[in-house]
């Protein structure tokens, strides 16, 4: 890698799961999605069948494939939503976008969004604690958004409050706050003019991964958004998604055009 | 997951999991790093010697900690560097950092970066010929930046041109462009004043697990990031990231005060 020109060949495997990796990307078999069975690749290659198997399993570890009990081996396929994070120039005194104009631009487009809520109050994470200007293990109000795109399961956002600054408003319903929880924090005299996104990706829990129905080889695309105004930080949102059918748009620089 | 309160109860092992990841979360090993050995466990938690192995089974999976033959149970701990893609006010008519002044800042912050390059012309990928408007199959010119933080490998950063745009320039020399490639692109008369980010995460393949050093359960974080100017686009940048190491920093709405 550091220099195609002088690495080592790899093993015999590999070089077949490479070169499947290729024939995957440009597309030769996005018509049923399904593989040769392993006989033909075997025959295709001229390799044992051994080496047929461990090729397939680099590319099921990786999250390209997946085998189906006694129907052979298929492209893993979910359907992607691109989260265009910051598509707006921006209001004045406003952060670009809100929740519930995501929400309703999705709608408009097309694309079947759909909500749960949960509230309960938890321990705040070290960093959590750190950004809100809490002590660690002080309790914070946790709202919690499940979102599924498509009746898919999408993306888990946990907005973290102050508990004095969530209790008794729409932030502690487990319904949709009317107009958004933006315009809930706004009502409160904190409107979010500005943040900070922090990303990162790592492997799902067991949980993350039932909630999700991931298959193996497949990570979480982690957001920590820390949102502020002129007074301090109001809340930290983690959102996870799924990273076989998130993909999150940031526009930077001149606005594009037309958006 | 969807209520945590009705959730059916997992099996043994996955709690004890669960337990293991909380008290590593709150920094319970963070001095030396080493989880109590097996036995000990076993005894703190009254469980068979197998649930024990399962449960660091789940860590292992999800890159948080690491056996390390002989000697026990370790956390996987790399340093983390933040990369702040956006962390200034724009300059009129162009992106707000390009690669020379990142290089700068982080020499300035004490943060040791080494840069390798190689160049070569590969066939496009569907998305970027659509991208950079070839046909699909094209060649393109890639120049590839391997990025290493602290002697560790962090990032590799492909970028795709046009062969039209790039020959006969440095950016076709496999060593550090004079000012940045952005300097050079703006000699051209192609000053990247816009670009769109899209951010997503996968498993990395054999090779690219061999040049990041990763362990198994650790993903990469990958930006897509297409550049334009008022003419068009002018490059395609895919810069793959170690998820252990690499956090991405998006500022949004109002500037950060004193940044």
């Amino acid at each position: 890698m550091t220099n195609p020109r002088a690495a080592a060949t790899p093993p015999k495997y590999q070089r077949l799961a490479a070169d499947l990796r290729h024939r995957i990307d440009s597309g030769e078999w996005d018509g049923d999605g399904r593989l040769p069975v392993e006989s033909d690749l075997e025959q295709q290659y001229g390799v044992a069948r051994n080496t047929v198997r461990l090729a397939v399993d680099v590319l099921v570890n990786e999250g390209r494939v997946v085998r189906v009990q006694g129907k052979g081996t298929y492209l893993r396929r979910r359907s992607r939503y691109d989260h265009r994070v910051y598509p707006r120039p921006h209001r004045r005194g406003a952060l670009p976008m809100g929740g519930a104009e995501y929400a309703a631009e999705a709608r408009a487009a097309g694309v079947d969004l759909s909500f749960e809520y949960e509230v309960w109050a938890v321990r705040a994470r070290r960093d959590i604690a750190d950004w809100l200007g809490l002590r660690p293990e002080d309790s914070v109000m946790m709202r919690r958004q499940l979102c599924r795109v498509a009746q898919e399961p999408y993306a888990i956002e946990d907005s973290h409050y102050r508990p004095g600054l969530a209790a008794g408003t729409a932030l502690m319903e487990d319904l949709p706050a009317p107009g958004g929880d933006e315009r809930t924090l706004a009502d409160l005299g904190r409107t979010e003019t500005a943040a900070t996104d922090h990303l990162t990706a790592r492997m799902p829990d067991p949980a993350e991964a039932a909630w999700f129905e991931l298959g193996p080889g497949v990570p979480l695309l982690v957001n920590t958004r820390v949102t502020r105004d002129r007074r301090g930080p109001i809340r930290v949102v983690e959102t996870r998604y799924a990273a076989d059918r998130a993909r999150l748009l940031y526009e930077l620089g001149d606005r594009a055009p037309a958006d």
